[in-house]
């Protein structure tokens, strides 16, 4: 038997676009001799719907789709993913399902056992989770079907009370077949591939995983849709970020003899592959949303510059405008640096000078603000000042302003609402600052993209006179490292502390983070490149007393 | 059996502030006879504690809290909600349990079997569904302990598929005792009312629920603890937005002869109700951060008015101030109304010109806008000089900026991003135009505190000469309807053109809640006082293509 795995890149509820992307899969598939294809989790509407679960005309879309694919299935045989109405009297609304469409029927059903509720996920907000499994037999061949998380569910302390393969494996099944949604995260990649092998090892049968590629907000879905021998071994896979609809012969997985191994990413390899999900995360936003030119404010300093790397590969230079706002603390090198960088981009660049601006608003507040200390009030004027001139630009020439925050200063609230944390998208909300470094390095390890003077001087936001980060943070490889253990891995002061970090440091980064969870709140949605980003997946209360 | 309801203000993550708290109530019941103190749902920690529970240390400090707790129960008893371990090698790692306290020790325990996962709640995110039920005894009474959602599966299509208490009456217990976190909205008292009674008259046993009362970011939570007779009746119940600790007899509860009732809010008790609300939610928000003042930008239209009548009663009109920013084209009765409302409500205003940041501004850009015609980017450049300035004012003298727009605004995007749509805390964010316009008049009812003209004259941005709403929105009472069966109902454009409004209308308001989706993503926490606002119980991509 020849199956197909369709790694391709749907738009949430845009049922047209994703039906038609189906039915040339299909038939591609068919010249190339595919008895099945099999389509990755809730393909037909997208993942994730959210609550437009909750319209009963999504529903409806859903279930005419599935009729649409069917019909299409003349010769060939397909699984594919959609939400399809509970039947029981009691339970959500919805089951998260899989059908087998065969000659312009629906063949056989499966329904999500293990519906993942944590961190970006929230599928029992939904789906009622199916507690009954069989396999479905397509061409004489016994099929376990299975829907991503349920094959997730192998710890030692497992997240759920059952385990459906434990249920289909008593069937005999000739091979499992898992449609997933599974997001992108860099350091997630080794847990995915030693979850699908420990799978098909286990159950000593071979498995065949379509998932999802795209950009849904946030959340990057990478595919690397794959089959693994009954050994666990990895045959084949469709690269990353990658639509593709590729063939595979069931008798030559089982007898190929590729052996399990293990992901295991260098620094090298992850600045690879973070590069290339953020490009992507760029393109994807844009793309779907019909949205072509990006706009930023290039201050001289690493992130901006980054940001502009990223856009300029993932939109084109011509696309992207960079924006130098100079302020009354601005230097030289600032300037000249990010003129340099614009060049070598070839990103076209204007220089705004935000001085009038600046003076008008401590003009406006001159009677109000006598008398008082210089502060961050007025720090922040500038800030806003560069964000209303650049999204004056953005509003009259339909540029998204991105915004290019890193996930440090996120963390630790050190930036300006509606200044500098202003933007449509923020492309490396989600990669602390030794990251950003350690990705501009990456980037310049041929040519120097990024003058070098941006990558060595001391980080300054420029608002005051000889100002510069470390005035009030501490070095960016303490802060990341105390950063990492609180967010990431949800450590208390007392456990930082006793890893070696100074306690009243420790206590007063915490403190940061906590207390700026009300500028995180109005945040640009963050491209997620790591298993905890600032977003959808770390819900913190804003108005709390908890230390940490 | 005296049985005391302890509805109280509990601050997440606050241990020791909660700790205190529940000992002070202990020590007030004791003094008034009671048996036993009733606290609420995961009172010890506070709810909702969102991420918190992924913090070892966090159960550690639950924990901790109530071995505390405990050894105050001397002479009294206690039942308090927390969260606690899942004893289990498989589930979520917690369970939201229920804790009897007598004498130092913990002598019962019970487990939530129904966590709500949908519109604000997210339980199943943390805690793993107990799936056994046991009634716990004290005094020789037999409880049905149960908490929150654990009796709201009534309905013909039940949620969940148990009913703990169907399990529990078979051990014919004496009394139900319901410890809750129910947040308030102003459409969901007669559900609560009705739930309550029907539970106390199907199992024909008296009911004893605790509610918490406090603001938890968007989430209000107005208690109303109450006690139901056997027949569905309501004996008494503790005021709404009220700490009260309140004792009550179980003999004369059952003896009593209130019959079930239902609640009707007629317009003037639904305005009172959400008047209530959002000034006590103004003052959580504020009182919890230990923040005192608040300003905002008066424009003389009718959502800064309400809003400024709202935050003068909640914080007192000395810690409130209103900020005048005539811009070019604002028009003189917009001044004068604004300065009218402020000296009727004695709150301290400024006038500040935006004109020279706006020159300052078109000055900078002109260069890059010449030969465009003057559109949204101009309007914008307007409202964010305006944001510029208050936000000055804001992080100068430690004001929040009050956000000020209507649930109408919010949803077709009818706001500037960065600009009106600033701000720590969205005020009438869940209020539609034509219920602003409802609770002015139910605030001018005895007195024009809000001067008439405010009311009375067409709604406009002021941003171009002679502007008003109704140039790019339908009148607000048939916007509302189309936004109230879209946002609420989730209806189709097909079914709201059924219902008889303008198909294309139709189309193009819901085309326009759909593509402002971005917008709200950056907003401020909006008060919630109906079924479904805008924030965290509403979630929809933002790159998605649903026409709706």
């Amino acid at each position: 038997m020849k199956i197909a795995l369709a790694q391709l890149n749907f738009i949430v509820g845009h049922f047209e676009h994703n039906t038609a992307l189906m039915i040339y899969a299909l038939d591609r598939a068919r010249a190339q001799g595919a008895d099945l294809v099999v389509f990755t989790e809730l393909s037909v509407c997208g993942y994730p719907p959210r609550d437009l679960l909750e319209m009963e005309h999504f529903i409806d879309q859903c279930e005419a789709a599935i009729r649409k694919i069917a019909g299409h299935c003349k010769g060939i045989a397909a699984i594919v993913g959609a939400p399809s109405r509970n039947p029981r009297a009691f339970g959500k609304r919805l089951l998260n399902s899989a059908f087998l469409l065969v000659e312009g029927e629906i063949c056989g059903t499966y329904h999500k056992g293990l519906l993942p509720t944590y961190d970006v996920f929230d599928e029992y907000r939904y789906f009622e989770p199916a507690s009954s499994f069989k396999s479905i037999v397509f061409k004489g061949k016994k099929i376990a079907l299975t829907i991503c998380e349920d094959l997730w569910n192998l710890d030692v302390h497992a997240l759920y009370s059952m385990n459906p393969m434990d249920v289909l494996i008593r069937e005999e099944p000739d091979l499992i077949i898992n449609i997933s949604a599974s997001p992108f995260a860099w350091s997630h990649l080794a847990d995915r591939h030693y979850t699908f092998s420990e799978n098909a090892r286990k159950y000593r049968i071979p498995l065949f995983v379509a998932n999802q590629m795209g950009g849904h907000d946030e959340l990057l879905f990478d595919g690397q849709s794959g089959v693994y021998n009954p050994m666990g071994g990895l045959v084949d896979q469709i690269d990353s970020f990658t639509e593709d609809v590729r063939v595979f012969d069931l008798d030559e997985v089982i007898q190929s003899r590729e052996q399990p191994g293990e992901i295991k990413l260098s620094e090298t390899e992850k600045n690879e592959v973070i590069f290339k999900a953020l490009v992507f995360g760029i393109r994807e936003y844009f793309g779907k949303l019909g949205l072509k030119k990006a706009i930023l404010g290039l201050s001289g300093g690493l992130d901006s510059a980054l940001t502009l790397v990223l856009a300029a590969e993932a939109l084109g230079p011509g696309n992207c405008k960079a924006v130098l706002l100079p302020g009354p603390y601005s230097t030289d090198h600032s300037i000249s640096d990010a003129v340099q960088l614009a060049q070598n981009l070839e990103v076209p660049h204007e220089i705004i000078s935000i001085n009038e601006t600046v003076d008008a608003l401590n003009h406006a507040l001159e009677p109000h603000f006598r008398g008082t200390k210089p502060g961050v009030a007025e720090e922040n004027l500038q800030a806003r000042a560069r964000a209303v001139i650049l999204m004056g630009l953005a509003n009259k020439f339909g540029y998204v302003l991105l915004n290019t925050s890193n996930k440090s200063e996120a963390a630790v609230g050190y930036g300006t609402l509606y200044g500098d944390m202003c933007g449509g998208l923020a492309v490396i909300g989600d990669i602390y600052k030794t990251e950003a470094y350690s990705l501009s390095r990456h980037i310049n390890r041929h040519l120097e993209i990024i003058p070098a003077n941006i990558i060595n001087k001391p980080p300054s936001a420029e608002l005051k006179p000889g100002q510069r980060d470390t005035d009030s943070l501490p070095p960016y490889e303490i802060l990341d490292d105390i950063l990492f253990r609180y967010i990431e891995r949800k450590m208390s002061a007392e456990k930082i502390i006793a890893a070696g970090h100074p306690a009243e440091l420790v206590r007063s980064v915490l403190q940061m983070v906590n207390a700026n969870e009300y500028k995180r709140h109005q945040t640009p949605p963050i491209l997620r490149v790591s298993k905890k980003a600032f977003g959808s997946g770390r819900k913190m209360p804003l108005v709390a007393r908890f230390p940490g």
